[in-house]
């Protein structure tokens, strides 16, 4: 028997959806509960066909108290704003939640309300939640009894820079991080900015110098280098489904050459089995990690400039959303970190 | 313990590099060799890097029948032409055989010979091969040493087409099969022909009247209808990695109309895991069998016409190669026969 | 000085703003008057930035009695019912009018009503306008006051059957149709449907035995025919921006085979620029006409089926839009008839 | 009658292609000879299919001397280390010569030699070439004989940051130019790194550090900045045909804001047709000058880290290779500069 019971709220975003499917091959757990706003009482595999002989759930509507009674562990995944509503002391008494949404990340509540321009509703909550960053917060996740799932650019900047700020290689000023996404982390909702024709056969930047992930990177590595950090981050939209890609510069700190920072990485992630980092000469590609949990970091010296290049790939929607969720529950319920995860990417796809 | 040691030859190619992910992840099945002619010696994960920390096997020379000691089943995955060379009796007595090629698919080896334009070395095998479409010769592949795994568009094809062949539904003159594949069916090698920029953005038929699934399909659907059968079949190559769908015209019998269709399908396929059959006003489309073992079939009637469409929808690297394979396998060893493939596609992928 | 003064009406869609960029580059027409109701009053480069330094129009309502006053030819781009009610005999004898909605195309009010599931609100104009496929209503184009442009399926579709059903060479019970469109072919509406990740990596047919330009073919096969022709017709969304393939198949009449197929084509088709023949052994592929007004036909014979296989190509927004209705507007005022459209088409692109 | 006789050189690569196409639609220019290593003898329409009806030329061997005294001007579009070779004086004085290739842009042979691993064949000559990016050195291209066409990650990256470089307004120690290119900048050899399933659906950094377009950019900054200029350049691998976008980063010097560094792109190329310069939170995306010669440039400043981020955007084929290439052919023959290339871009395509 599966011994743990999920429920996934939120479950026909891509996010949502994705989880749906790791949980269904997870050895460990079972999909209780399938909530939808948009789509509440139709099959899941109606909206989802992929699901149809995998699962029957209905969707049901995000009643989490009720939920909360009959599960080990909710997944939210719903739009910022909202989480923040529904997670209460109360549900937390019943059961863990993983929330894949950004209500939970920032430790500052006046940093939350000005990036996302909305109040906070459970202000009380912020310091209890665990940013489930694993492999930098593992001890604190297995306890938790919120854990706030990162965003996508927010993972695979923060585990592609973390060696090197937390260990002082890099002038912490001089952090640009240059990041490509597939459309997939845009989501499901329809707009003239995801039209297939518009999207296709094109490349762009958006939301320069202000996306909402920002601040989510800069609080973590302010963390790891205790001091502030400002940084530069631009996202871009590439035409392919799934993955991101960042390239990540910083001038180096005198006398920092390239086996210096191979061997930060090593010291942090030589023993992390999600983390591959990529010998002397290689470097990530999105179709690597595509479908699985790992994130691939690599990096060159550009000697003529005293610059470190670093480059880090993982797939948006595992390593940088349902994956880690699901590493997360393996963390806080005991179960081996890698259940349900540990198997290679699907390439080509 | 994993109970089946399995071995792949050609692990590097498409087919073969799948196969090799669905087979670490089979809850019964060990990989123990991985050979490969273009990369003998190096690590598989340096090829796909896909597997690192999945992976450490160095890719063997196909010596195959050292290998046939050391394992409970070879998969075959080369260039036609090869594997009627390299599968003997010998290698039958020490191990089971599963050919992703097409050596062994046509029972007629006159056939074979004048499609593939070469000589058949293993003629004598040709009767003891069992045809490895799974939902049709269940019981011969349970007691099979050798199973001819069948072609991507055959596969659809076939299965599309049964239960109508078999029931006599149609005219089996007016029988047109319109498939569309994605890229990885042409393989990994190299030609303009698979060019980025002469692929992307194109669609286009090639081998018009002249491809070698064309007989595969011919033979199985003969034995079906048990009357010879020639019908056209026209592939096209599709903008997308993986995933075939096949559009299939036929005229119908008098009086056969969208019920009795439909209880056919019913009859030969409802209890199938792996046959999906759409509701109607449902249609196959290939996102939603990526990178799983289904196949989803649905039909209309175009009641001006008198005429059947179906349209049947596979992903060729799963149900159309390597995951058929895998189903083989479960049947040849008693594994429950969906063990390792009982999950959901991936979407978007 | 450019001499015909034109309007788009409906500059906003896909072929609207194809037609627009046609025009730009056309060398003896103007472009005076941009219309759209989404976007009135904003600059057409704010809408299209591939025309900032190019157009400086701003984008006006649709009063198209007050702009048939100012131009020489009036083009209308809107969706199917809307034509109908705004142009009128008064507007004819002002300007020319070149429809590239689906309003007038067809003959007979009653299959209109019922194909569209909408009233036709100006029947006695049917009777006066043309239908615009150049290469078969050339000499009635030329005096036309109004031109209902054909769809992209249908000149694909027509040109590619018409000789061998004009000439009898094939049974016309048997004609399948399976066009496969790029996505620009659905507009630049947004829903689901278009959305990137649910149309990228995927194929699939829609509208089965029911899409709307299947009664426009039947019409003009079956003035060709001089007998009522009724074939089944399946459009398919490719992953691609622009262009359409379309397969067909049709049994061959006996004792007809490829030498006179041949020569009928080249009987109508062989002193045409705008189509271009291939030879054997060459079939059309998407890519090769994409940003072009040509259309290119091949075919094959299945000589083991006795049928006809024939391959159309255009592209979806140039011959099988905008650059028809450009082609029909040289016709219309007596200019070359490849005026503005006399150069290859790009690629890769 | 068209007055300028041309010849390409290397006609059946993608860069000698679409200078062919362009070629073939100028007002002025007539195409005389095409050549072809691998594609001797065959009919140009017969590689490029998009041809047919357009060019019924037949592809010849490279012979300049021969070919330089039949017209007036050679475009040669090979691979690096040959056009050293085969270009000399005598041919520059029977006509003239662009040269799309990189032999002709550094004007430090020993950079060049270092950068190229090979050797310099015509030394000489490199003082009188003229760099080809023709907003910087338009004056000296009019006179010029021998023009070296830039390429296309330097046009892109040179004009974007010439008016802040020339004017001083940033750290010149602090460039990173983060470039993503389509893939048919890789040109039209095989191999696997452009194999289809290979590059859809990926994204990859290549070359880091060491692409050769690096010094070529630097060259002419350093020119602009009237001191060496030495910075990070990493070209990225995106999953489309077309298209170059180029996200720049740099430190802004103090007391330099946004309206500064406006007012500087406004005094360099606010006249400028080919460079368009976009409004405040407006930014460059490749789709909008597909197929044309524009260069889209925006840019933003990341005021919390005084970092300024300029996007430029540019069709890798045209501005970046061909149509920069007509652009200076243009120039050199004293017709309008914009002739042959005063159109909007193709979109979708």
């Amino acid at each position: 028997m599966k011994s743990i019971k999920t429920a996934v709220i939120g479950a026909t975003g891509y996010a949502g959806e994705e989880l749906t499917r790791l949980l269904y091959a997870h050895p460990e757990a079972s999909v209780e509960v399938l909530t939808s706003k948009s789509y509440c009482n139709e099959a899941f595999s109606d909206i989802y066909a992929s699901f149809n002989h995998v699962s029957c759930q209905v969707l049901r509507e995000d009643e989490l108290d009720e939920i909360s009674k009959k599960v080990d562990v909710i997944f939210v995944a719903l739009p910022h704003g909202i989480a923040s509503k529904k997670i209460t002391s109360e549900i937390l008494e019943n059961c863990k939640v993983i929330d894949l949404g950004a209500d939970f990340r920032l430790k500052d509540k006046d940093v939350y309300e000005k990036w996302y321009n909305t109040e906070h509703f459970s202000p009380k909550l912020l310091s209890e939640a665990v940013y489930g960053l694993c492999e930098i917060h593992r001890d604190e996740i297995k306890n938790a009894r919120l854990v706030a799932n990162p965003g996508c650019y927010t993972t695979t900047s923060i585990l592609s820079l973390y060696p090197v700020v937390r260990e002082g290689l890099i002038d912490i000023d001089s952090i640009v991080i240059d990041a490509k996404s597939g459309v997939s982390g845009a989501g499901r909702g329809v707009s003239l900015g995801v039209h297939y024709c518009e999207t296709n056969e094109n490349i762009k930047a958006y939301k320069i110098a202000s996306h909402r992930h920002t601040p989510e990177i800069e609080q973590e590595l302010s963390f790891a280098a205790k001091q502030d950090i400002t940084l530069t981050f631009t996202p871009h939209l590439t035409p392919m489904n799934r993955g991101i890609l960042a390239t990540i510069y910083a001038k180096l700190k005198p006398d920092v050459d390239y086996e210096t920072v191979k061997s930060v990485y090593i010291k942090y992630f030589g023993d992390e089995y999600f983390v591959r980092l990529l010998n002397k000469g290689h470097f990530p590609e999105t179709k690597w990690v595509k479908g699985s949990n790992f994130i691939d970091i690599g990096f060159e010296v550009d000697e003529r400039c005293n610059r470190l290049v670093i480059l880090g790939a993982l797939d948006n929607l595992v390593k940088g959303a349902a994956g880690q969720a699901v590493q997360n529950m393996n963390l806080m319920f005991g179960l081996k970190e890698t259940a349900g995860l540990d198997y290679a990417g699907i390439m080509p796809a």
